[in-house]
């Protein structure tokens, strides 16, 4: 491992001063031979699939592990839209000149090596490598063992595709073993790994926290909320609530607990379960709930600190939105929580006292998404307070210098 | 250690609503009672200095342990200083609109509860305190032994400021005891502190990087170059070579190698060398060096890796700018470095390439300095890539958060 990252050390630092020309040639360049190279993807996908089903895998993992000619569609589309990305290496900002006469900004630059350490989905090697890719950066993917064969032949493109533009194929590496002792050295090695980014499981995330000895940009879980406040609009909060709800039910930015005004639930509980009821989600309520909602089950404080990613809702009733805020900060997982409201004075102190990466009014939590958010593409969404919150896109992946212009000044 | 992180998870959820006003009035409260305590503080800290004459401390130790009246004025003027900076808590940047009809843009918002580790200077007390609760945080101080009756006393003014202010007393806590298992223990509840910044030597610093298992803001050594380069002003080299390097010995941003073009060796460095030795710096230069000039030491590889913080100088020629660049990325700390130039290309290359948290053209390394880049003050300078990096300001003790603003969108 530490010869893999002494070479990742090295195609860092010429990934660093590659133009965006050149980055973008071999973006385009890795599509190309992915689109040409579908057979041999197949096959290696075959491989995985046929062993996974030797051990037993069960269909949510087979799904997720399958290269279907759709999926290696999306690849090559994901190439193409990260080529289109404005480059956000070199950019200086804030550049004023001092008082001394010298001249200060600050610079975009690469983060140096970048670990990805990731489960079952193949195409995530060719989202990581690109955006890594783009952002100047050289990666080393880990990704699972389930996955090898695929893994390896999507490494094979896009080795292609950097040779192809002139940059180092060393850029993009793709750790060839799969045993869990790969995973305790990439993550302790800081002389070579500059961030880790884990995507997988909670246990993964939480494994690789404890023991990293290089900076994590970690994604845990999502226990999003909704608070209808008793001055809401009751359209917004039923829409709202439902697409936080059942858009899509696996992913981090679903709203886990609904919590309500008790002034207005009456208003709006009953419909809302109506609505959930017709889609087959389970409803578990507070004692208040569980008044209006003769239907629902009892919640308990388990099911406040739940991600339940599946069709179950935790519902509480609150007395007013501070009691609301209070159970967001410390019930939440500090992802993703809405407030619906027309109260002005409410939404403006919402947005400021919620402790989340993203702070909603009036608009559903499945909206925290690089691409919704505009960065054009995401490595995850951080939970993290330090460097990147939120959706993580091309500029999560880079860091600030600061770059001083003189005419000869010393310090006086 | 628990009790005093609830205390200060419950304080930083009161500190991240404080308006700017209360903010600064507290500041202004802690000059005024300060001002007030001169006798008490003085009372203090020669408890500390008797303790640590006894304890057989050093001079240099005892220096930095002291408070003397010009110091107290200095701490009460950075106090005043700290008032009258912008407050960067709120502040909403890349407001847009996005296609779905949603509002996206980032507001800043303090990290929560901030751990500082420091040692002997009291003054960081409240210069720590003081960035920390205008960028809205609570904090953990945890200064030295020797140190800790001076630190108490501050610690009543800043309590008896916060209250003046209408702010929770434990928004700033001193650690009572100085057994190190206090540390052990700051440095490892993430669930109440979000980051730690330690302030002091080196093996302080590591060993708080290697346990934390809360994020680290640190600032490690400073092994700053300046390259002169063969089309260099020889006037501004000779000035930013001379300054760097003499204007104080013991910063982290004084020059500790220099690295000459060869074909430029004849014509500056003898002179450097008569002004150096006017000033009692030791030369160790590399073998090329020394035959331009054999007065100096043999340098070895070791001296490459060293930060001397001291009247001592390596000196390597070097054939090109590439060499000097891989040079210092190679051995260097990536804290400062400059090249002196005239040449547009090669300043511009070497503003890219040279991985370092400063990177100057044609000016003095000891211009990296928070007051120096306009940050007004500074916790540190930080040689991480993640989050903070170089001087950090109070910027450096912040995140951002992204704000939606909606009108009932749903996700399609």
């Amino acid at each position: 491992m530490s010869e893999l990252g002494q070479r990742a050390r090295a195609a860092s630092r010429l990934m660093a001063r590659a133009d965006t020309g050149r980055k973008n040639a071999a973006l385009d360049a890795m599509a190309r031979v992915l689109d040409a190279s579908r057979d041999a993807l197949a096959e290696a996908n075959r491989k995985d699939l046929d062993a996974g089903r030797a051990n037993g895998l069960d269909a949510a993992m087979l799904d997720r592990l399958e290269l279907t000619p759709a999926r290696i569609d999306t690849m090559i589309e994901g190439l193409r839209q990260v080529a289109a990305l404005p480059d956000p290496i070199g950019g200086i900002t804030d550049m004023n000149y001092r008082p001394s006469g010298i001249q200060i900004g600050k610079m975009r630059v690469p983060l140096g090596v970048i670990g990805i350490i990731y489960e079952s989905r193949p195409n995530v090697t060719v989202e990581a490598a690109s955006l890594c890719l783009k952002s100047g950066n050289a990666t080393i993917l880990r990704g699972g063992s389930e996955a090898i064969h695929s893994n390896h032949a999507i490494a094979a493109c896009i080795a292609q595709g950097l040779a192809e533009a002139g940059l180092p194929e060393t850029a993009v590496q793709v750790v060839e073993t799969t045993d869990r002792e790969a995973v305790g050295a990439l993550i302790t090695m800081p002389e070579y790994v500059d961030v880790i980014v884990p995507r997988g499981g909670k246990g993964l995330i939480e494994r690789i926290s404890r023991d990293a000895r290089v900076p994590v940009i970690k994604h845990l879980d999502g226990i999003c909320h909704v608070y209808i406040d008793d001055q809401a609009d009751k359209t917004k909060a039923l829409n709202i609530a439902i697409n936080a709800k059942t858009h899509r039910y696996g992913t981090c930015n679903t709203m886990e607990t609904l919590l309500v005004h008790s002034a207005i639930a009456q208003e709006v509980l009953p419909e809302l379960a109506d609505h959930y009821g017709q889609l087959g989600v389970e409803l578990r309520g507070c004692a208040a709930t569980r008044e209006v909602l003769p239907q629902a089950l009892e919640a308990s404080e388990e099911d406040w600190a739940t991600e339940y990613l599946a069709p179950i809702l935790a519902i509480k009733l609150v007395t007013d939105m501070a009691e609301a805020i209070e159970h967001i900060n410390r019930w939440g997982s500090h992802h993703t929580d809405a407030i619906v409201t027309e109260n002005y004075t409410r939404a403006r102190a919402f947005l400021r006292e919620v402790d989340s990466s993203s702070v909603m009014v009036n608009a559903s939590t499945r909206f925290a998404d690089g691409f919704e958010y505009g960065l054009g593409a995401e490595i995850g969404i951080s939970t993290d307070k330090i460097h990147a919150r939120g959706p993580v896109g091309l500029e999560g992946l880079t860091s600030q210098k600061y770059v001083v212009l003189g005419d000869g000044q010393v310090r006086q």
